[in-house]
């Protein structure tokens, strides 16, 4: 593990690490901010954050504005890369595909297979990884996501219960296999059987897993310009019939980009903090 | 004036406009946060940030996270760009001259002058433009920012004391007559007569103008990496000559960058509601 950047930020500080992966088949960055408190050896919760479509490790870190809310919490917040990326790996033929765009699962389809290995990545590597190497409390970790990566906090909380105790989600991508983006990423990435996607569709899931959660925050823009990519309509029935506790806010005039993810940054934290604490 | 791009923000909007420059001789686009407030047409204290070398009109509004708090206190922010663009436009040898390094003075060197007249662009042309386009309180205006907009924005403030009532900087070059990046930009764009310099160096103008503000307040990181640039020490004799109040915080450990900015954000714009409501 190489420290490639470090900067002071709010009485923390802000890092960005690489290391080779073993399930990416190559190098990998991850950004992760370390509150004051885990600078002096005090176990912390923390919270991993997946990114949407073209971001990189460090997005979260300049424009989520959530340093100043985790430091006062005293939380580590973790962001991994949003795919495996190199000349070695696969590319795309659009944004929405390949490099930038790992969905969050393990492929099983040629080219990709070989390195998009995304939930491995994050759900197994990155977490042992992290929770070795920093001063993380393990029965106080949380998910969250935007997007693409809000779609990766909601299906890899509902799959591994016992690994991410808490989750929230930024204009989720909440039924992948009744959208455009979703449709196309599960066809190149998990092939044509669709009852394989309903295994990685948020929707799907939470009705085959039931209720796991005291509460799941989203908070949706409702000028956001790929509300149609996103369904959180199915998300709420899919909830009511599992019995799941869902907070989903809608709020007018809010687009998909960060302005809209830092307003209401300091929610999602404090929603965390109050799941991760009961 | 025309509307670029427009982002819901903390029930505000972040918005970038773009309009023909008479100072300037080329289009111009700036950035403003316009609190709930402003967008109900109530007037609201206003603050011009002056970014650093190499940053747009957008810098300040994704990495500075500023609109929480002037959300909350209900101010507009004005971001200009850092300089005249495009392909007319001189280009410098380096980054630390000509586009994205505009110093905020009136060049009177060739090739220069015709378009880099930033003092008389932000001081005169975009001040009447926004106090006329939006519900700006004029008594209520103030100045900040880093690094060579720290510069700036301690000079305007100096040169205009009727139009910026409060003034605050983040690692601002506070002797440029005595630095090698604002010795470069003052040879390039004011001549060698380095007498002619003094009019625009904020330690040289601070004993010349005597104290004028209330208060001043500058942040200055003590491992930013650009230190032996930036010369507080200087600025600190300079205002207790003058009888000048300086509030100058130093911070271990943070750098030149925009997470020391954004740690010490609210902080700025508490200290410009207390000096603008006073």
């Amino acid at each position: 593990m190489q420290l490639v950047q470090s900067n002071q930020c709010f009485q923390g500080e802000q890092r960005i690490y690489s290391f080779d992966s073993v399930s990416l088949k190559t190098s990998s960055r991850f950004g992760i901010f370390l509150p004051e408190q885990a600078l002096k050896g005090q176990d912390c919760p923390a919270l991993f954050y997946l990114a949407g479509l073209t971001c990189t490790e460090e997005t979260f870190a300049i424009k989520a504005h959530a340093q100043r809310m985790a430091a006062q919490l005293g939380f580590i917040l973790i962001t991994p890369d949003t795919s495996p990326r190199g000349d070695e790996v696969a590319k795309g033929d659009h944004w929405d595909i390949g490099q930038g765009a790992g969905f969050y699962i393990n492929a099983v389809q040629e080219p990709w297979a070989e390195h998009f290995q995304m939930e491995s990545f994050v759900a197994d590597e990155l977490y042992a990884l992290v929770l070795a190497q920093f001063p993380i409390c393990s029965e106080q970790v949380g998910i969250f996501g935007h997007s693409m990566g809000g779609h990766g906090a909601l299906t890899l909380a509902l799959k591994y219960p016992e690994k991410f105790k808490s989750v929230s989600a930024f204009a989720p991508i909440c039924a992948p296999s009744q959208c455009p983006w979703g449709e196309k990423a599960f066809t190149h990435y998990l092939g044509a059987d669709q009852t394989v996607w309903q295994a990685h569709d948020a929707a799907a899931l939470i009705q085959s897993k039931g209720a796991l959660f005291q509460d799941i925050l989203i908070d949706q823009g409702l000028s956001d310009q790929f509300y149609s990519q996103l369904n959180p309509a199915l998300f709420r029935e899919a909830c009511i019939k599992a019995g799941q506790k869902l907070t989903l806010r809608e709020h007018e005039a809010y687009d998909h980009g960060y302005y809209f993810i830092q307003s209401f940054m300091d929610d999602h934290l404090q929603f965390h903090a109050v799941q991760l604490q009961s």
